[in-house]
C-alpha cells in the first residue's frame, strides 16, 4: 500500500475501533476496579504498593489475559498488557495511566486511563482490527507520590532507568522502603514475565480526567491536551527566635511567622501581577515551629508551587521570590533561604499527535451531538510528561465536575467517560495501524 | 505584744531568715532536682506525672521530711511540705511553684521556686525562727500544660475544686487520661497523707524566673511583680476550598491560606496600632489542611494569643479581630470563625504584699551591693494567678538571660538565684511571724 492508502486504512480502522467501544462495559469496569479500596463515601483509598493495590493489579492482569494480552512487569513494577501486532518486532503504541490513589482519592484519577486502555483492546478485538504495531496498556507505578515521594516514579524511571536506584531509598511514613515494597510486589506476581526498564515505544497517548474546571466551564466533553505547563517547586525557610508570647515585648521579637506572613503576602502580590500571563501560585504546605499557642514562632517553612506555560513568567517569578527572601535575610535578626525542590520545563506535545487527538475527539463528539473538543493545557503532571521524553506523546482530557480531584467527590459523567474512551480508541488504533 | 511590736519582731525574724539563706546549698539543690530528666544540653525534660516527675517528687518528699516537714498530697496531686507554726491551727503562709517542665525546658522554670521554698525552710531552721503561722512549700501539679491541657491544673483546681472533674478527662498525645496518670501518682505515695483540695491559706508568695528580658535590660537582680497581665486566647478558622495547585485557575480559587495570610497581616497591623499601650500579640499555632505542596489549602486554623495589662486595649483588639473575621465571612466563598479558647483578666497583687516584697528585695539587693529592685508586670501565667483568687498573693522575679525560657538555654546567674531566695525568705518569714 502507498502511504496514502495506509493512512486511509488506519483512519478506517480507527473509526471501527471507536465505534466498538461499549459504554456500559467501560463504566462497569471502572466500578469493578474501584472496589479495591472503595469507600462508603464513594472515594477510593488505594495508595501505591499497598495490599489493595496489589489485589487491584492482580485483577487487571487476569482481565488483560482474558482479552488475549501477554503481561510483563518491569523492575519499577510498571505492568504492560500487550495485544500483539501483525509485526511483532515493531515497538508498541502505548496507552494507560496509573491505578494508585491519594490517601483519599476518587474512582477516576489514573484508573480511568487504564480501564479505558483495556476497553480499547476489547473494542479492537470486537471490531476485528489487526493492527500493524502491538498495542500496550501500561499501569505506571506510584504516580501519586503520596506514600513514597516523588510522584510519577514508574514513568520517570521508564524514561530514565538511572532514577530507580534513588527511588528505592524513598521511605513511607512508617519507614518502609520503596525498594522493599517494590520487591514484595514483584514477588507477588511470579507468573508474570519480568522485563528491563524502558523498552522501545512507538508513541503514547494517555486519557485522563482534567482535574480542573476548564472543560466543564466550556461545556464540552473532550479536551485536546497540547502540553503540560512548567512547574517549579521551592521550600522557603524563615528563621527568627522562639520566645514566650507573654513575656517578650513586641519590639524585641524576631517572630518568624510574622516575617513569613509578610513574605507570603508579597509573593501573592507578585503572582497577581503576572496572573494574566498564566502564572498559578500556591503556598500549600506549612510547618511552624514550635507551633504552640503561647510561643512566638521561631521557624516557619512553606512550599511554593509555581506553574506557567510561559517559562519566562516562571523565571521572573522565581527571581522575585529570591529577591524577597534575600531582603528578609538582610533584615535584622532573621535568616531566610530558598531551596529548589523540583523543576520541570513545559512539555509540548507534537502537532501531528494533537491533530490526531483532535480528529478522534471531534468524531466521537460529533457522533454524540456534543460540542467540538477544545485545546487545553494540563495544569497537573501526568505520566505522559516523562514518556514525552521518549516518543511522540499526546493526552486526552474529559471534564471533572467542579474541577474536583484528589477527593472522594471526584466525578465525570458516564457519557463523557464513554466519549473519552472512544477518542482514545480512535487514536490508538490509527497509531497502531500506521 | 502590740501590733507595732509584732511588726518589728516579724521584720527582725525576716532579716534573720534572709541572712541564713545559703547560696551554695541552694544552687546544689537546684542541680540535684535537675538531675531528674536532665539532658546533655543542660536542659530538663520532665513533663508532668511521668516516671521522672514521680521520682523528682519522691526526692523532694524525702528532702522535706529531712527538714522536719510533714507532707501531704491533695486530690489533684499537689504536694505540700509543712513546717509547723507556733499556732498550729492558723492557715499557713504558702510558697513554692511547680517542677514539671515543657517537653524540653530548663532547670529553673518552676523548679527554682520549689527548691528556694525548701531553702527558706532550712534557713528558718538554721536561724532558729519559730514562726507564728505554719509555712508550706507547695509543688503544683501540671503547670506547663504541655502533656495535658490546660496548664496550671493543680493551682486552678486548688482555687476551685470543681475544675478537677473536667481536668481528669484530659488526654495526653498517647491517649492517657490525666485522671489515670493522677491516680497512679497518688498510689505511688502511699506513705503520704492525703488531703482535700483547697485548704485554707493565709497568704502566698511565688518566686520565679522572669522568662522575659526586662530585668536583664534594667540590670537589676530582683523584680517586684505587681500583677499578671490579662490574656485572651482565640482560635481562628478560615475555610475555603482545597483544589489542585496545577489545574485550578487563580480566578476561581478559594485559597484558605491566602485569606489567612491577609487576615494575619491585618491583625499584626491592628496590634502595632496599640503596641505603645502594651498589647502583645502572637499567632503561634497553625494547622493547614490538607498541607500538601500541590494542593491549594482548603482550611487554615491559627491561634491568637493577645495580652495586655490594660483590659480596654485587649477588648478593642478583640473587637477588631471579630470585625476582620466577619469581613472575611462575608467575602465570596469563604467561611471564617473565631472561637474563644481562654480568657483571664489582669491579676493585681495587693499593695501591702508588693510593698513587703519590695522591702525583702531591697534589703537583699542592698546587702549585695546590687541595684534596687524594680516593679514589673508578669507577661506569663503562674500558679500565683489562681492562688490570688484565694488569699493575698505576691511574686518575686529574678532575671532570665536574654529572656530565654522553655528552652535548654534558660539561665539565671547563681548569685541572682541566691538573692531571689533571700528575698523570698524575708517575705515568707515576715508573713508567718505576723
Amino acid at each position: 500500500m502507498s502511504s496514502n492508502e495506509v493512512s486511509q486504512a488506519a483512519a478506517k480502522a480507527a473509526a471501527r475501533a471507536q465505534d466498538a467501544v461499549d459504554s456500559g462495559r467501560l463504566n462497569d469496569a471502572i466500578a469493578d476496579l474501584a472496589a479495591f479500596g472503595g469507600r462508603s463515601d464513594g472515594g477510593v483509598s488505594r495508595e501505591t504498593l499497598t495490599p489493595l493495590d496489589l489485589q487491584a493489579r492482580r485483577h487487571l492482569i487476569e482481565r488483560a489475559r482474558a482479552l488475549g494480552c501477554s503481561v510483563c512487569v518491569d523492575t519499577c513494577g510498571n505492568l504492560f498488557f500487550r495485544r500483539a501486532g501483525r509485526q511483532a518486532d515493531l515497538p508498541p503504541v502505548l496507552t494507560g495511566s496509573h491505578i494508585d490513589t491519594q490517601p483519599v482519592g476518587g474512582k477516576l484519577d489514573g484508573a480511568y486511563g487504564v480501564v479505558a486502555g483495556l476497553e480499547v483492546i476489547q473494542a479492537l478485538n470486537d471490531a476485528g482490527v489487526a493492527t500493524r504495531r502491538p498495542v500496550e496498556v501500561v499501569v505506571w507505578t506510584n504516580e501519586e507520590g503520596s506514600r513514597f515521594g516523588p510522584g510519577a516514579m514508574g514513568s520517570s524511571a521508564f524514561a530514565q532507568s538511572g532514577r530507580l536506584a534513588g527511588y528505592r531509598a524513598s521511605r513511607d511514613a512508617s519507614g518502609i522502603l520503596f525498594g522493599d515494597a517494590l520487591d514484595a510486589a514483584l514477588a507477588d506476581t511470579p507468573d508474570v514475565e519480568h522485563s528491563a526498564l524502558g523498552h522501545s515505544v512507538d508513541s503514547c497517548v494517555e486519557l485522563h480526567i482534567e482535574q480542573g474546571p476548564v472543560l466543564e466551564g466550556a461545556n464540552v466533553p473532550l479536551g485536546v491536551v497540547t502540553g503540560i505547563q512548567s512547574v517549579r517547586w521551592f521550600n522557603v525557610t524563615v528563621s527568627g527566635a522562639a520566645a514566650h508570647a507573654g513575656t517578650t515585648p513586641m519590639e524585641v521579637r524576631r517572630d518568624a511567622m510574622r516575617a513569613a506572613v509578610e513574605l507570603a503576602g508579597h509573593l501573592y502580590a507578585c503572582g497577581d501581577a503576572v496572573r494574566a500571563r498564566g502564572l498559578r501560585m500556591t503556598l500549600g504546605r506549612w510547618r511552624v515551629g514550635p507551633n504552640s499557642i503561647n510561643t512566638i514562632p521561631g521557624e516557619v517553612e512553606f512550599t511554593v508551587d509555581a506553574r506557567c506555560v510561559d517559562e519566562d513568567v516562571l523565571a521572573s517569578f522565581e527571581a522575585a521570590l529570591r529577591d524577597a527572601v534575600a531582603g528578609l535575610n538582610a533584615a535584622d535578626g532573621f535568616a531566610a533561604q530558598v531551596q529548589n525542590l523540583f523543576a520541570r520545563a513545559t512539555t509540548r506535545f507534537p502537532a501531528d499527535m494533537t491533530d490526531l487527538v483532535e480528529r478522534g475527539c471531534a468524531r466521537a463528539a460529533a457522533n454524540a451531538g456534543e460540542g467540538a473538543p477544545i485545546r487545553v493545557t494540563s495544569g497537573a503532571f501526568h505520566d505522559a510528561m516523562y514518556v514525552a521524553d521518549l516518543c511522540p506523546t499526546a493526552m486526552i482530557f474529559v471534564p471533572s465536575r467542579s474541577g474536583i480531584s484528589h477527593n472522594a467527590a471526584e466525578y465525570t459523567e458516564p457519557h463523557q467517560l464513554y466519549l473519552g474512551a472512544q477518542a482514545l480508541a480512535y487514536v490508538v488504533a490509527e497509531l497502531a495501524c500506521r
